[in-house]
């Protein structure tokens, strides 16, 4: 049994908190958030230290241990657009709990993270884009196929490349909604693991929403064999619903206290 | 564009109140739980009499007219093992809102009530069943075959039988969970309409859980092209949940209004 990979979105750069935290390397914020998403069920965390373009390797080292330091080697999902603060991030983390994950490789100028993920045995997020929204999923599996090419040369295992549909925000492309989970059966059939910002969904959506239409959204993807996503773990209704998934899909045992687990 | 259909399922005969309003043809009890119903955007109401071997017809007239006078002719589901109150409550019965619903046929002894539903004009609900629990979507399959024959020789169009996959009970039933929800895809493949008693797989769960899981269950059905479900309309998660759906299947246009339409 494989239970669903939750991943905790909230340390993000985008965050005024975090961003300031991060330019300060002050712990107490950061810290913060992790406990929260832990406390609340997070398999990973998601790091984000955004373009991290100038002193982004030092930073990411700086957070990778501050959390790992803090949380028994909790495991960590390493997102920035810069590649050399990822390398410096995954010489640092110790992946006693869980390997690390390189967020993310795309099928075009990202690619070479996949060789990042495979030289220092990480999970590598595979975006299934080369350059902006996909307009299919010919073109989605057609990305699908390169990364997953460049991954085996690099003799990855592809248990390690999660595929990344790239979820779509309903406030504008709602008829793209059934394309995308479509194609997170199709990897599923496959035997490949998927993930994805789920959120992107209900982007825009008044905040009272988001949640209905986020757990919505997971649930039709669990059916659809999705093993992960990037969420915000304090949403409750989110986490209930991905725990009942998981439930359904037989990769929890029913007890009355499944949702406490 | 067709949203899903949900029949409300709280005039039933295994609730005390509605049993003794049936026994005393008392129509307020009867009346409120309609109205609650409809309020929570019920498309259909059932109206179940129970076995109903006594005075069956002459009550399922009665709670048909009752409601349809009181609520502007509104759909109903007419539920009982007792085929002639089925008969004569379609006797009755005003169209004008939408097709009586008969609930329900089975592959075994109840095969005729397609008769009942072809010779009036009505929707039947097909349970993929002959008797009990089938053991498998292959024995769910050939019981579809049959009941789709035989409502093929009576001259039904296939769009007025909606197949029911028998939902099961996840205490006791857990590993079954998929295969049901896997049947439903059959189903939808081949262009099949499909409905079904939803909150079996909650049943002897906690209270506060049922919901949380009925709503799981329902987006996970519904990526798979559940039709309709006879449920609880007055669950607001859950009739959140299935909003959600259709808007994420692109069954209705999303607005930030949705779930207040």
């Amino acid at each position: 049994m494989a239970r669903f990979v939750t991943i905790g979105e909230r340390i993000h750069c985008i965050s005024p908190t975090i961003r300031e935290a991060m330019a300060n390397r002050d712990p107490a914020p950061i810290l913060k958030r992790a406990k929260e998403q832990i406390d609340a069920g997070a398999t990973y965390l998601d790091v984000n230290i955004g373009p991290a373009e100038n002193g982004g390797e030092e930073l990411m080292k700086w957070a990778v241990q501050l959390i790992q330091d803090n949380f028994d080697n909790h495991p960590l999902c390493l997102d920035t657009a810069n590649s050399k603060a990822i390398e410096a991030g995954l010489s640092v983390y110790n992946p006693v709990r869980g390997k690390a994950i390189v967020n993310s490789a795309d099928a075009g100028d990202r690619i070479g993270n996949i060789d990042l993920a495979a030289d220092n045995g990480a999970i590598c997020f595979a975006l299934c884009s080369k350059a902006g929204v996909p307009s299919d999923n010919d073109e989605r599996m057609a990305c699908c196929q390169e990364l997953l090419e460049r991954g085996m040369e690099k003799g990855m295992d592809p248990e390690d490349l999660w595929f990344d549909p790239l979820f779509l925000v309903i406030k504008g492309m709602q008829d793209k909604q059934m394309e995308v989970l479509e194609f997170i059966k199709m990897c599923s059939d496959m035997g490949f693991k998927t993930t994805g910002g789920l959120s992107n969904v209900s982007n825009g959506m008044p905040k009272l929403i988001r949640p209905i239409i986020d757990s919505a959204t997971v649930a039709m993807a669990m059916m659809n064999g999705l093993t992960s996503a990037i969420v915000n773990p304090c949403d409750l209704r989110l986490m209930e619903t991905i725990k009942s998934c998981d439930v359904i899909r037989g990769e929890t045992l029913y007890a009355d206290s499944y949702l406490e687990l």
